[in-house]
């Protein structure tokens, strides 16, 4: 064996179309699925919540994660690997899609448009208001949040984003830290979640911060379902303080049967789909990162330890 | 009495407010509705279909459409009054709102979200198209479509348009006129018309143009009811050759009970909301062109009768 053993945690069906994109994609590295003999592994492509085989992979360099996110993975990490993450503009992309696809179809009240459709109601009246009307704020401005932000402008929308740094994008108001919360969240009539998962973004968008958007706000969350304390949304739906939103991750996946998202007319299920790349793409894509990574490369996909993204 | 007499066709419990909008905008007009002594009328405000009651205005000198399209009033016209038409950038705007979720709704598949989601199905993994690989045309070039294809651009759609007589506009590929048809079909996996309605444009989406688009494509609806044979539409769903449609409008509207639309899973129909003003906002809009048409000045809201928009 020449390359490195690469240990991949994927469906076993699309186990194939990784070794037959790897071949090409980066010549001489090994590809097995975690259920093959991979102890001697270099690298691990892993699915959150991280398997607990990576402890039997004393050799692993790398840790890379399929997705954007990497919560639940720092701590499991073997203490020598570094971990990588999913930096490609195909999921910043898709998820740019996804950001205006949830705020125009909130924007436009298409969440009552199936309802509308089934029961034979016809309004052709629906006047909307102007985007210069519907304030957006985005919490999160790495590259997701950038490029959402980058798709939304166009329209006209009032921007404004948070984060935990300062950070200055332009045609955006920006606030930071804990105190920017203040100033940031009663400009948000839609609010907009693309965060990391760390300890201090768990449980954050909570009844307290709901309490603090205009009357009417929307919310969409693409970051995690750990950053949505989901009774306290199904409360402000139900007061109407909230009016609605589109929800991509929930706190368990699958949603589990008898949950009160399923069935609520003010809750937009996504299933965590804003950003899945073509099964080609993605094999494609951690490829590329992991042939940077072997040959010594220094990664913007590199997760820092000490801030957990 | 000092200024012209104006008759406008609202919603009797809209009167006031464009009594109040034109006080403002427009002092010296003075405003009546429909059932009232508007024989003398200098000027009218319609919505399609025209009144019969104009007839009985013979010193019209403007007729004013409250909407962007004018179809079915050029024949009802008093023979010396001057056509006008709503062409305000909160259309424009509020139609490209519309274009580009309805695009983004079929490309990502939201069509069948709704189902999935009161079925309790859950699918985590949902991969999308990358929208370089999803072409996207537009039929009719004017104010609207170039907007639309200005907010869909930036998401890296390839896009195409189609017009009456050549048009060029940058990042499109242009094609125009019967013979155009052959170059421009097959390149839509979403098609989006945005043609007014005439003798040419009427029934123009039929079977044989749906045919020649490429398997699977997708329909955006938002010129008139007018451009699509319906039972042909239908036809190509069942078949499968065209994978979904988003309609903004229908042959008859309301849309009758029991008609196919209305039940089926791949038509998401928007009842003629996609473009529609707040009611403030309409009102100012039209006392700003009447006061134009009033002053003399040239107006890009006239309308040519022989080109029939």
């Amino acid at each position: 064996m020449t390359g490195p053993l690469i240990a991949v945690q994927v469906e076993d069906d699309l186990l194939p179309l990784w070794q037959s994109v790897f071949s090409q994609e980066m010549p001489g590295a090994h590809l097995l699925g975690f259920d093959g003999d991979v102890g001697g592994a270099d690298a691990a492509v892993v699915w959150a919540p991280p398997p607990a085989a990576l402890h039997d992979m004393p050799r692993l360099r790398f840790v890379m994660s399929r997705g954007a996110g990497v919560d639940g993975l720092v701590e499991g990490l073997p203490p020598d690997a570094v971990l990588l993450r999913m930096r490609e503009p195909g999921i910043a992309a898709r998820m740019a899609e996804f950001v205006v696809l949830s705020v125009l179809h909130l924007h436009r009240g298409w969440q009552s448009l199936h309802h509308r459709q089934t029961s034979g109601e016809w309004r052709g009246d629906m006047p909307s208001l102007p985007a210069a009307e519907r304030r957006v704020g985005i919490m999160g401005l790495g590259a997701l949040g950038t490029a959402a932000a980058e798709r939304l402008a166009p329209f006209g929308f009032p921007l404004s984003g948070w984060s935990r740094s300062p950070k200055a994008l332009p045609g955006i108001e920006t606030y930071h830290g804990e105190a920017g919360l203040e100033g940031f969240l009663p400009r948000c009539d839609i609010l907009i979640c693309l965060l990391p998962l760390t300890p201090e973004t768990q449980d954050l968008i909570d009844a307290e911060l709901l309490a603090k958007l205009p009357a009417g706000a929307m919310l969409v969350n693409a970051g995690r379902g750990g950053h949505l304390v989901e009774p306290d949304l199904l409360a402000a739906l139900e007061s109407g303080h909230v009016a609605g939103a589109v929800l991509d991750v929930t706190r368990t996946e699958p949603l589990p049967a008898g949950h009160g998202f399923w069935q609520h007319p003010k809750i937009t299920l996504t299933q965590h789909g804003a950003a899945v790349q073509g099964r080609d793409e993605e094999a494609r894509a951690a490829a590329c990162v992991l042939r940077a990574a072997f040959a010594g490369k220094d990664l913007p996909h590199r997760v820092e330890p000490g801030r957990g993204y």
